[in-house]
């Protein structure tokens, strides 16, 4: 997907380290690795850790063309513990179907508010990922504060690993690091004045006179609605102009046509 | 991923069809397509249409293991205005990284408040994505109502398809359907659809021959431009029927009046 021109996420901090760490617990598969990588980049994450990688696959997903920056400085860890050591908050994502957490369960679109807060206290997080088969254990998610659970549907709750990272950093990158969401609406075009409405407005009734259109008797009726729909549809000055050249030609046609 | 045993993801309208429509034009990777109705199976989304794929790859994903059901009820279409001829909102996303946009741009996480009140008011949306090179050309982008911007790093704005399509969605699912919709807007006219928008824009168009109004040479970018201004002011079905009726008459004079 191509993106538009105005791109405004603001990088947060950009003169150090990213306040996120990602954690990829054991991935198989080096796609997957390579979407992971590809999602942190476009929502401005760098700290990328991965834990006890199958060796092969991971150099794969990084020899690969193409592989963002942020795979080649990659941390290794052999441990879960070792990764998430310098952290002061540390998630986990997507876990237990059968078993109860043990920690805090929170909603992805509600975890926004519990990051700022951590790292407006000068913490650092880590969001961690389990291997695709099985997800993390139990035991590694025992490292975790919380737990983040992406809301998905019951019938087919289990996503996949480069899609719940794009999904969860978005998150993250729209709500959590992003002070000014909205782009001020630049120069939205003028709207028509009223004037030009009602100019435009006589120059359709003239045409559905001029086209037969408009039995006498309806024609109150229909000035008024005539009004009302020019102004549920809103044209700007630019369209006005346009439509009326439309009927002013048509108008022409229609008496140059008669005569 | 693996999901947390608390499904609260509510899905919309489990007895009838789900009020979004998934439309691809011309994906080439059969994983990306298989990534976008996982997406869509994770987010409870269940209507997709693909415009003009390339026929093996499109067999390759259909036939793929555990290839949800979804994508074996796909819709096929070969164009766009057919895909979305039954959508009241037509919604285009990422594009355009050289170009300015034609039609109003939202922000992804600000779009949830335009679907709910389009589907309160009885609409169907459809929302498109272009292939994995380029994105959805202009051309395409000329039956969308507005753009969608999904905010990524100015670094790394290109979004994988499938990731795109679950970043989307997610946020749909949580966002726009995750509540119940706003207390029902006492039945607002239901928005034109998509097909209606085209019958409309032949008929003026023919009308502007009749009239002598279009020159040949200019009529694709009339067409083009006609198209947009359409999507732009949004008629209602009413509106449309009655605009239509207006341009038929017309029609029917100019090519009376000249005999």
């Amino acid at each position: 997907m191509r993106a538009h021109q105005r791109c405004h996420y603001n990088r947060f901090l950009s003169a150090s380290t990213h306040p996120v760490h990602v954690v990829l617990v054991s991935p198989r598969n080096p796609l997957n690795i390579g979407a992971a990588a590809r999602a942190m980049a476009n929502f401005g994450f760098d700290q990328l850790t991965v834990v006890a990688p199958y060796a092969p696959h991971w150099r794969e997903a990084r020899s690969a063309v193409g592989a963002p920056e942020l795979l080649l400085n990659a941390t290794e860890s052999s441990t879960i513990s070792d990764a998430v050591a310098g952290c002061t908050l540390v998630i986990g994502t997507g876990t237990l179907t059968h078993r109860k957490a043990e920690q805090k369960v929170v909603s992805l679109p509600s975890l926004a508010p519990l990051l700022q807060h951590e790292i407006a206290r000068g913490g650092r997080i880590a969001l961690i990922f389990g291997p695709e088969k099985h997800g993390l254990t139990r035991q590694d998610l025992s490292w975790c504060h919380l737990l983040v659970e992406v809301p998905t549907d019951a019938r087919q709750p289990s996503m996949n690993l480069g899609q719940a990272v794009a999904v969860c950093l978005y998150e993250l990158a729209s709500r959590a690091f992003s002070t000014q969401p909205e782009a001020p609406a630049e120069q939205a075009p003028t709207a028509a004045r009223s004037g030009n409405l009602d100019l435009l407005a006589q120059v359709i009734e003239e045409t559905m006179e001029g086209a037969g259109y408009s039995p006498r008797s309806m024609q109150t009726a229909n000035r008024h609605d005539l009004r009302l729909l020019l102004r549920r549809l809103a044209p700007n000055e630019r369209d006005t102009r346009r439509i009326l050249g439309l009927f002013r030609r048509i108008l022409w046609r229609l008496s140059n046509n008669a005569n």
